[in-house]
């Protein structure tokens, strides 16, 4: 079984997008993408040797009971979707994804040194955030008497192997140093060491996670291009944007799916939100995504998506099975629960989902359904290829380089010189 | 001291909003509104006796370590809000805010009967997701031992003390039941029982929350309107939404503020995102939310903000005291824990604040600062109030009913249409 996604209307995804030629040259230019061997995002059957080294070490420090993710943007967010998706609650997971102080102070709060292992994630092995984390973790370490010769047994690294300072730091304190591919980006990262090591110290099956990755890729890959899911959403998603509707909605229906949103967030906003396309052209372009669950968004956003502008595309997801359900019979005699008493609670998530599809057609606002037949790791692998090949796809289509961040650049060197110029802490 | 505001530019707050005749008429509105009897928001100062009765339950329950709210929408957001921004981490606080059946059976999962306390959060008292949850967690109770009669011990209500069955219902079970005044919406309902009783279970000084939201009225009610942080902050925002800015970015510089932006997100998006005018016109307008962190979201949406389309307004809050921090000294040899070693993790975030100022700037980027001294409760109800009053203010210019929420109706007939079509669960 796989994902499917159903349209509110095959009207909109006809367009000069699906026409045959445009769509032709678009589906050549991916197909040389994930051939590319500077982007490797698509490669899930070349990880296995990679797991297996993760595995190693999570065999090494299983005994650990409090797992520490220190890592921001993908080297965060990934990990955080699957501990909240698939996490088996075993263990205390912290992430360190920010450099607020009051909330590190928080984090640190509670962590004892000897049961804690501290997983240091960085593509480019010189992130200020993290490396900031990382030196005051080691000297809280030090006040709790762990020399430095013993860093080995608190922390485990993650980063490119080929260009990353930070890997020359771990072979010199002879620290684990996992591999995150050259070819594979911070917010591709999460089917790589980055989101393997924390899913193994939460119980999740990463085998089932690449399966259900390289699973899907039939679906992604078909050669009818009037059935492929990645060519009609991508197409769909193009010709609404074309009217106006610039702002994707990711809206899983789970509490435990909410963090996918998250995720999101980033794969969409950052690979696509761009000033110059690839011919150098200012085009400031981009989808703007909006982070969203249900039901509980019902009560919040809900209104805004029915009655406002018409700017947004909704990404509904429903779980078609939830591992538990619950009866609502009661003995409480006011209306609302007379009225809910016959039922169960996942026929009320499921009649909340229907009944806002069915006003979503009624107010005329563009939505498509993602049916995922259950949370479970192999069907969240399924959807998360299938997101990031869709961010590629509409890359192509928009023209621009899907890779790369230059607009954080700008931001990034102001920020140091205004840090040189404050002077050091008294 | 109070919250400060500054923006890029105060040629983006002159314009026809902010011409006399125009914002004259507004702010008289906005002076009947705050005066209306059926809109009580503003009037904090009529809620001591509120929290007068909630301290009287803290008093009798507070030997229990587990809080648990159930509520959804502005039942849970405004409490999630003052939990992570202000909580003394003391006892463990859940969230029952959605009817995902896998996330509450992790939940129940974790409790202990006897520690816990139930707070039922429903402005109408006739909330299905809230009662679902309820009938859910008294079957719970039942099968631990409990009967029905010492239900009391264990749930406490929040309802509208004249329409709402739940308080029938309290009264018929003995339950202690406080008091959502009629007048105050849920979305803007966090100053009152809702937040209140949570509050006190994590510490939180509730009068000092008040007292904040009083003592900043005086800066948004400034007669002198060209000084009045409200009435610029609205006029910034309306003149650049008729230049296409129709979304708004709340981005604290915190981790602790982050539930403020959800919070925040209710707030706007369900109060401004209207298809009717007060005359009856067509007119789908509305603002739509955006919710981010920094520095976190450097690594994320930030890119989008910088090089995207030109359709965002960001409101910046720096926090410009944290009650700790951390050198970022270091033996490591590398450059990037060089750079950072003779500073503090507090500097670091300044500093990227900072940075992230100055490339919006090249990048004419609209965005505002609003200035916090602290994470505190005195300047948490300063921002609550002043996010709440300028919710209502720009709802006035766009000729609105800020207080309805219409567009969620048609979707909640359909659910229960479907729910009554699914026959009783087997």
């Amino acid at each position: 079984m796989s994902l499917s996604i159903t349209f509110d209307s095959d009207a909109r995804i006809a367009s000069e997008y699906s026409a045959s030629e445009s769509i032709q040259g678009h589906w050549k230019s991916f197909l040389q993408t994930i051939d590319d061997e500077a982007i490797g995002f698509f490669h899930v059957n070349q990880r296995k040797e990679l797991l297996q080294s993760c595995m190693e070490v999570f065999e090494k420090f299983q005994s650990r009971t409090q797992f520490i993710q220190v890592g921001i943007g993908g080297s965060s967010l990934g990990p955080e979707m699957l501990i909240s998706a698939l996490g088996d609650n075993k263990r205390q997971f912290t992430f360190m994804n920010n450099i607020d102080p009051d909330q590190l102070a928080l984090q640190l709060d509670v962590l004892d040194h000897s049961k804690s292992l501290f997983y240091i994630v960085s593509k480019s092995g010189g992130t200020a955030e993290t490396s900031a984390t990382m030196a005051i973790i080691a000297n809280w370490l030090r006040d709790k008497g762990v020399e430095e010769k013993d860093l080995k047994n608190h922390f485990v690294f993650a980063t490119d192997p080929v260009k990353s300072d930070l890997h020359n730091l771990g072979r010199e304190l002879g620290i684990t140093c996992l591999e995150i591919p050259s070819n594979v980006g911070g917010r591709f990262s999460v089917l790589t060491p980055v989101g393997f090591l924390p899913a193994l110290f939460a119980g999740i099956d990463c085998a089932d996670l690449l399966k259900g990755a390289q699973d899907i890729k039939k679906d992604l890959l078909n050669t009818n291009l009037t059935e492929n899911i990645l060519i009609k959403t991508a197409c769909y998603l193009m010709s609404l944007k074309d009217k106006g509707y610039n702002q994707t909605v990711l809206m899983p229906y789970s509490s435990r799916l909410r963090d996918l949103s998250f995720w999101f967030v980033q794969l969409w906003a950052e690979s696509l939100g761009k000033k110059h396309n690839e011919k150098g052209e200012v085009v400031n372009t981009g989808f703007t995504p909006v982070p969203a669950y249900g039901a509980t968004d019902q009560h919040s956003q809900v209104q805004l998506f029915m009655e406002g502008p018409y700017d947004k595309t909704l990404l509904l997801v429903e779980v078609e099975k939830f591992a538990n359900d619950f009866k609502l019979e009661s003995n409480f005699s006011t209306p609302s629960f007379k009225k809910l008493a016959p039922h169960t609670l996942g026929q009320l998530m499921k009649a909340e989902l229907d009944g806002t599809i069915s006003a979503l057609k009624d107010a005329d606002r563009p939505h498509l359904l993602i049916k995922m037949p259950e949370v479970s790791a192999y069907y969240l692998g399924q959807l998360i290829l299938t997101l990031e090949a869709l961010t590629a796809l509409t890359g192509l289509m928009l023209s621009i380089n899907t890779f790369d961040q230059p607009g954080v650049e700008a931001g990034k060197r102001y920020a140091f010189q205004y840090l040189e110029k404050m002077g050091p802490a008294c």
